[in-house]
């Protein structure tokens, strides 16, 4: 178990890569974010991060609305090419064929293709160096019906998400546990797997 | 591709499940944090939140300082009981048999077991609601020696990272692609997988 001591860096993982949608109907826009996370349970909401030079970032700091979709497997090619070119160059959901989806609560377009998107309003911004932190209530989700099951519920296990790794899309493996397991069974009896 | 609406849910996943060192000496703690995000690249930080009842918030509101160490699946077992148990009941290190590992910038304790630990300091706190947003500047990453290779580079790869997902504890999968891939090869022919 020797470490080595390096400096700072964002080395947290895995993170999601979603795609966030952005602008409004003459403007639909995505962007790639991996600097994404949940920061509050009640009331519901996220962050994400952008860096200023990016299209995206002058459409959400005016309309104060995004969308938050969960790329699978399948879509994540798509999903790398929005996190590499900008929306001043071309028509991201024409370059890419996703489907723009209104919402339901927000001007920013959905993605049709991804299995859950979240809608988001911003409460509050925050220039932290290269990118700024959108703070954002999360307002409605829609969920492809597909995945949800005659009682209900939202079986994602099925939709086959992906996660991000310094730089590496992954493909999500087995469950190996769920919150609370390791006091269900033999309290008092906790070992490394 | 129907959808059904639903109210606003912290839905975002893949998430980590990070096991964070906080307190002194002869106060180590150990919680579990789901939501926890990379938030800036220059200078590096990231964000934790955590409810005001839980014993570690008191911890880190007071030293302003923070660990945040990645489980692999070995690990996954004790980091589901550092999240379900309190500091204030018992010491969770030795519980787990966890190793604390001295920071080499913070005064909170690393986990020697985990292959990458974040050393953080607090810059801000924004209570959100149910949770504290805790944002943080990271100042140093350990690294578990076996996972440098001859290079200098970190394979962490190799280290069995974990997701969380509504819930569940996953292993990673197999890559499925490389932050450019969608553009290196065939530009223009944008296809989805």
């Amino acid at each position: 178990m020797k470490k080595l001591i390096w400096p700072g860096s964002t080395q947290l993982a895995p993170v999601s890569a979603v795609l966030v949608g952005c602008g409004r109907a003459d403007t639909y826009n995505l962007i790639t974010v991996a600097w994404a996370g949940t920061i509050c349970s009640k009331p519901p909401m996220l962050s994400i991060s952008i860096r200023p030079e990016r299209y995206s970032y002058q459409l959400i700091l005016e309309s104060g609305e995004f969308t938050v979709n969960l790329p699978t497997v399948e879509q994540i090619r798509v999903t790398d090419y929005c996190g590499v070119v900008s929306g001043r160059d071309q028509d991201k959901f024409k370059a890419t064929n996703l489907t723009p989806l209104p919402g339901s609560q927000v001007e920013a377009p959905l993605v049709a293709e991804c299995p859950l998107g979240l809608e988001c309003k911003v409460t509050q911004t925050l220039e932290l160096g290269s990118h700024t932190l959108f703070i954002a209530e999360i307002v409605a989700v829609q969920v492809s019906e597909k995945f949800v099951n005659a009682e209900g519920r939202l079986e994602l296990e099925k939709a086959q998400l992906t996660a991000y790794v310094h730089g590496h899309y992954h493909a999500l493996g087995e469950a190996i546990g769920h919150f609370g397991y390791s006091v269900r069974k033999k309290p008092g009896n906790i070992v490394r797997k």
